[in-house]
């Protein structure tokens, strides 16, 4: 079978890639949510290739547009998330993955998830605890 | 008390919404989460006046791009969220809204989630039930 035939799913021109209203940086912002406690974990941005290639290799991997390349989650922290499902909304231009965290930190500030502050008493406070120091998570 | 004090947390320019990374439009994305079930219902955008509203009201209050205008979710399909907890992440560029959903249903599809297509067999495949006719929603 041709690797490149037409109907092949993994084809960054395939149907289900084309359906998705990436914005007119080529981009749709990805919500990762924890697929045993629904937490959410953190947001981030994929393009064609990122969301490609989460599906193909079942773990997450977004673009970073600080750095202007694939950012394969956990490549330098070891946090990898691996991808139980992906779901798309109404309007095509948000996605969902529902992962599974390895070493049970999401953020890069060493806390579970990056929504770790709540509006209280017109403030945003902390309330969710840093589980590792960042020293040490990127070395 | 000036009801326009400078530590009014109500004002437009208050500081818990100057820490918000608003976007070249003003607006930042919230995602509505259901505060019981952890289900991700869905995602819209804010501009300062829909998050001080959300906040003042206790009720998800939008910013809807395709009319332009201030979106109080519900006014018309009496799906309202009542508003358990606002949060920011690390970026301080995207809000998570836990909230309760009244008459179960998010989407305008008349489903409970907007997110309620899953990816499988390189399609995007409806998983969830519509729970009432949107014609019967939008009358």
């Amino acid at each position: 079978m041709n690797p490149l035939s037409p109907t092949d799913e993994n084809r960054l021109d395939a149907a289900w890639l084309n359906e998705v209203q990436w914005d007119a940086r080529g981009l749709v912002p990805a919500i990762a949510q924890d697929a045993e406690t629904g937490d959410i974990l953190m947001v981030a941005w994929m393009n064609r290739e990122a969301l490609a290639l989460t599906r193909s290799e079942g773990r997450a991997i977004y673009w970073s547009r600080s750095r202007n390349r694939l950012w394969r989650k956990g490549e330098e922290s070891g946090h990898v998330q691996t991808v139980r499902e992906i779901r798309l909304d109404c309007d095509n231009d948000v996605i969902v993955l529902k992962v599974e965290q390895l070493g049970g930190i999401a953020c890069h500030t060493g806390r579970r998830s990056c929504f770790f502050r709540v509006l209280r008493d017109g403030q945003w406070q902390t309330v969710d605890a840093v589980l590792k120091n960042p020293d040490e998570i990127y070395q």
